[in-house]
């Protein structure tokens, strides 16, 4: 009966349309070397709120609108919304959701969040359940650092291997009709620890996740890295990227430049952002403003996407637990003439 | 294209079969009116382990091992998990799925988060995506209270309308061949809230929730209280569920004993457990230890059950926000002969 699953991937019959999306950042990521790119700049990190959380869910609903805005959908024909965020309880992403009269489910897959929501909304979409599926995540530094690690008036020291939350949000709309790419499959990821502690190096403890994610989706669909023009992890960093690189090769596997990182390509300074960015907001932001735009130009035909997320939480460092990681991957292509 | 979709209600044309299911409780639980139903009984609440949390996840594990068990299912047959729990980044349902070699996808519904996981599983199966899926989702009244709430060693006095948080865990598996119930509809909910900010009555803010999901399932299949032999809420209590009530008449709606609610049943002393049990375990152990075997049984033929969560966190109270409910709702019912 599973008809459209192979070991861990699913192929989609009738791939869901991209057909809007939208990011939003804060000042920092808009200073980075990926600035332009992005659609919508909040330049006071509260948004004008009066708690960074408050902002975190502005800057969310002001991506919906825009995402809405430069579409031909309306709030009104969205079947399901599919999103979430770091916090707790995933209070952004249901706060946003009660402005919505539209039903709403929560998912967590910690920074992979935007790719499980896709993942979920493509499956949706395929398999005639809606026509029309918002998803978005997001993240933000100040309500990150005071809920993972220590409040930020502390003057906690960066080390070279942590990584920088993004703050920011990514919007998509899935439906049938318009839009120039199309989610063709996803492969979902296990929950995989290889027993890294360090919370200030998650990269190392996600790298052997996406490392498990790429391989299995490779055989799954009998694919190689011939098949995608890039391969795009959400926020390993540099350190967690360079980890992913030798997991690879040690099966043989060589990505070269084709391996990208969206946490490593928002934040280059490593002085002040260590090994790079992370956060829900990595991947969200940079597929929608970077990704799927060279799509559309041409630069690039077929890209696998592949989020990235650490489980663990404050509490289970305090109790001596490993990090367990999870990545989830999307394959996001051009839609062919006549598709 | 969206055939299977009717307003927010989904009809299943393939139904999943519910293949196996399993509650585990603790103590309290087992004393309580429901008690002789429940699968396991962890006498110790910690379950052996050191840590409250711990336990918890102890919980899940046995009540996994006792559901593969009692079914033809093993660990290699499962395509997906889908799970969730009420902990800050869903840590029991994470650090559960790290002991198995299956992928995994993270939900968050708040005590409805069951319920959300069946609507999810179903629809891998029905959508061609999936031939098993095994869903879980725990709570426990320990780690919950310090969470949420203050810790327990605060002797927090308990008020009349608060509820007790179920400590238990209900397991699921989901597939073509055995069983004698399926799940043939889903309403998925919308976030509803009306303005209640006590958390000691969590009831009465998801009860608006409740009504709209059930009203909105009635209208979407042209039902009616007539067409179900019980509607089972999650954790409302017995304050909500009254509230509910008063929404439901209001709409000319009367469900009279068709509407019980998990929580209620589970904690009827109401001088220790005010207004009765909640927690995601409410709705998970009860429709595994008590509903399906009375579908069996011939005791009941189709139930919609609502499962209810409050979508708030305890940084969301302290910055003096109101709480965003949902429900979502499946019809399980029994399989016909020849189905």
């Amino acid at each position: 009966m599973a008809d459209k699953l192979q070991g861990q991937s699913l192929t989609y019959e009738n791939p869901p349309h991209i057909v809007g999306q939208g990011s939003i950042v804060g000042p920092e990521e808009a200073e980075g070397p990926m600035g332009n790119s992005f659609d919508l700049v909040c330049e006071d990190v509260k948004c004008g709120e009066k708690t960074w959380e408050k902002g975190e869910k502005k800057m969310v609903s002001d991506v919906i609108d825009y995402t809405l805005g430069s579409s031909s959908i309306s709030p009104d024909d969205i079947d399901f919304i599919i999103a979430g965020d770091l916090l707790d309880q995933l209070i952004t992403a249901s706060f946003v959701s009660r402005d919505y009269d539209i039903p709403f489910l929560g998912v967590f897959g910690a920074c992979s969040t935007i790719i499980e929501a896709l993942n979920l909304g493509s499956m949706k979409m395929d398999g005639g359940f809606a026509d029309c599926v918002l998803c978005f995540a997001s993240s933000n530094y100040q309500t990150a650092e005071r809920q993972f690690r220590t409040p930020i008036e502390y003057g906690d020291q960066y080390t070279s291997n942590k990584q920088w939350t993004v703050t920011g949000s990514g919007a998509y709309l899935l439906g049938w009709l318009g839009g120039q790419v199309w989610i063709t499959h996803s492969t979902i990821g296990k929950v995989i620890d290889l027993g890294v502690k360090d919370t200030q190096d998650l990269g190392s403890a996600m790298a052997p996740a996406a490392a498990d994610t790429i391989l299995q989706h490779f055989m799954d669909l009998n694919r190689g890295p011939q098949d995608y023009d890039l391969i795009l992890t959400g926020d390993l960093g540099r350190i967690g990227k360079k980890n992913l690189n030798t997991l690879l090769n040690e099966k043989n596997i060589e990505l070269g430049d084709k391996l990208q990182d969206c946490g490593a390509m928002i934040f280059s300074d490593e002085n002040k952002y260590g090994a790079g960015g992370s956060g829900c907001a990595a991947s969200a932001t940079l597929v929608a403003s970077h990704i799927i735009p060279e799509i559309i130009a041409g630069n690039l035909n077929r890209v696998l996407v592949v989020g990235t997320g650490a489980l663990f939480s404050p509490l289970t460092v305090l109790q001596n637990e490993s990090i367990p990681s999870i990545a989830h991957a999307v394959v996001i292509e051009k839609i062919p003439e006549g598709g």
